[in-house]
């Protein structure tokens, strides 16, 4: 995931770690540019129909055969919510509506930063896609919280049905692990 | 702002544009690296003492001598929040508590998303960091508005000002431009 940083992508000359701007970045010896990294944004959603919320179970590492919201990394020049309607097209060929922002969720050390929506299935009918075993809506009840593959999901689905309960949806600020 | 992308960070080879999942993407003709680019998140803050808000006023290009909310890009394996925190003590020497996620505005021409966190100045000495030619704390009727750096700024402040005259203060998305 941390891809090395050895060689300019600008000149092909070597990189060396300098102090600038705050921190040690990747500058080039030859031509000076500054190779900026930041963390990632991965985009997702909770799509609801009738009491029920969707689940792939993944067919691709890690957590492969693990549940998780439909979810992947935001492509660039899109739009977050659109990132978030490919996923879910791409996972489990479903349409969604997008209802609102529930989660932003930290992953630091994973140098992530992941934002999940809320959305509405556009009908009850799913599919299979390339990157899931499987595609299946459940009930809370029904939720595999064991077999969930990655904290961004458990904590959406948590501040979800939470909030369901107090019949007001909120937006949920959360970081893993807790500080 | 968009590197160019000639050279392999890994191993120093050409790369070439091939379409690899789902887009094209720069690939290492030697090393067969695919060199993934995303979006990048700016994060900022909407800081509030008493009935005012927190602006800079900008020393650095882009849109030099415009008033924006202090944002920054998020740091490498930063929380979304810790980075508005330091980006308001480097722009306005200003010490904030985070209150809540007030809007994620995606920017899709420039490639980035914003988040804005609504947050409390725990006291109303402000200073000018070096990044800002000023800081100074404005009252809704004193906002600059055609002096505003940044549409993402705009946004929340206008957001922000909406939902204190309603007594709620929610989570907007939006984009520019508008679709």
């Amino acid at each position: 995931m941390f891809l090395q940083q050895k060689f300019c992508s600008v000149c092909g000359s070597s990189v060396e770690l300098k102090y600038t701007e705050g921190r040690d970045r990747y500058v080039c010896i030859e031509c000076s540019t500054i190779h900026y990294t930041n963390p990632k944004i991965v985009v997702g959603a909770l799509a609801v129909w009738e009491d029920k919320v969707l689940l792939c179970k993944r067919a691709i590492e890690p957590r492969y055969g693990f549940w998780n919201l439909p979810a992947g990394y935001l492509e660039d020049h899109e739009r977050s919510e659109e990132g978030a309607i490919r996923e879910t097209m791409e996972e489990a060929g479903a349409e969604i509506e997008i209802e609102r922002v529930l989660t932003v969720y930290n992953l630091p050390q994973a140098n992530q930063v992941y934002i999940h929506f809320l959305a509405k299935l556009k009908s009850g009918i799913i599919n299979n896609g390339e990157e899931s075993l499987e595609s299946r809506l459940f009930t809370e009840e029904e939720i595999p919280w064991k077999e969930m593959a990655f904290t961004s999901s458990t904590f959406a689905l948590r501040r979800y049905f939470e909030d369901r309960k107090k019949g007001v949806i909120e937006t949920h600020l959360g970081t893993f692990p807790d500080k």
